[in-house]
């Protein structure tokens, strides 16, 4: 951020009085702008056993496997947005279950919320932001071609929540800042 | 937001192609500025069966009854933003549990991450945010004054799994929007 979204002045980064972190502060009408993480909601879907997987048709990680996903839009509840997502990057309608990942991706400023998921017809197609989607075995799942280490916690627990017969959530963080330690 | 915060240049609101929803875009350098819902991280302190609450010294809600809670900022995890937001408003060292709550409240973009939490010892104090702190017993709750429905459905559902010896997470869509139907 250089410039005020109010007022169109170029902003200085400072720590406002009473705060304890730095903020990109306009000196000319005072505005502060707060800079927030943003979340991702997504979700696994699940037909016959097998999990519905899009190849990226766009960066980052253009051309590696993941689950259908995508930034929260305001005016939607976080199962909206995957089913949505569901349907803008697999062209897929699916019912979405219960909370499976809530993963911080620290590097990123996100938090990624991802959802069990039934898709009740084998119905699906790439979307505009897919070059391919497949429904995948779980002894089939290209491991080494996941796009994201959230997904792969993601498809990793409901694996193991499906094969305990439970659906639990899991929460963990990823760090991959300069000097970070996880 | 009226102005590019890349580069000052006033904003039109406008379906960028491709797109599904009006953002703001800067015809000047191509920016597109998506506004995305926040989140608020918060819990629900005990000590000994008495919840900590805190009555709000600042806007909203001015002098209404609250639990920490806050915007969670980058870097952190939501867990830590109920752990500092104890801190800040209620000066007390909490330790963070299980998720409690989800909250999608719609008509301010926002989403309330909501914790269990245990305060060790029986110290706190109100912070810059809040006029007063307090450990209330279940009985003695000022339900009349509780600032926000959020935190009277993090509450009620928190009293109601204590009582079922649970601990359950529960997820649940506020929305005072003009005209929304819930």
């Amino acid at each position: 951020m250089k410039f005020c979204a109010d007022c169109g002045h170029a902003v200085e980064h400072r720590t406002p009085p009473g705060d304890h972190l730095p903020r990109y502060v306009c000196p000319s009408c005072g505005t502060i702008h707060y800079q927030n993480p943003k979340i991702v909601a997504g979700c696994v879907p699940e037909y016959e056993g097998r999990l519905l997987l899009c190849r990226r048709a766009i960066e980052p990680r253009y051309g590696f496997w993941t689950i259908p996903a995508g930034f929260m839009e305001n005016g939607e509840t976080t199962q909206q947005a995957a089913q949505r997502e569901s349907l803008e990057e697999a062209c897929a309608e699916v019912v979405v279950g219960s909370l499976l990942a809530v993963v911080h991706v620290l590097h990123a400023d996100q938090v990624h919320v991802m959802f069990r998921a039934q898709l009740p017809v084998p119905q699906f197609a790439a979307g505009a932001e897919s070059l391919e989607v497949m429904l995948c075995e779980e002894a089939a799942i290209p491991w080494d071609e996941i796009a994201f280490l959230s997904v792969e916690f993601a498809l990793r627990r409901y694996l193991d929540d499906r094969r305990r017969r439970v659906e639990e959530h899991h929460f963990t963080t990823i760090d991959l800042r300069r000097g970070a330690g996880a």
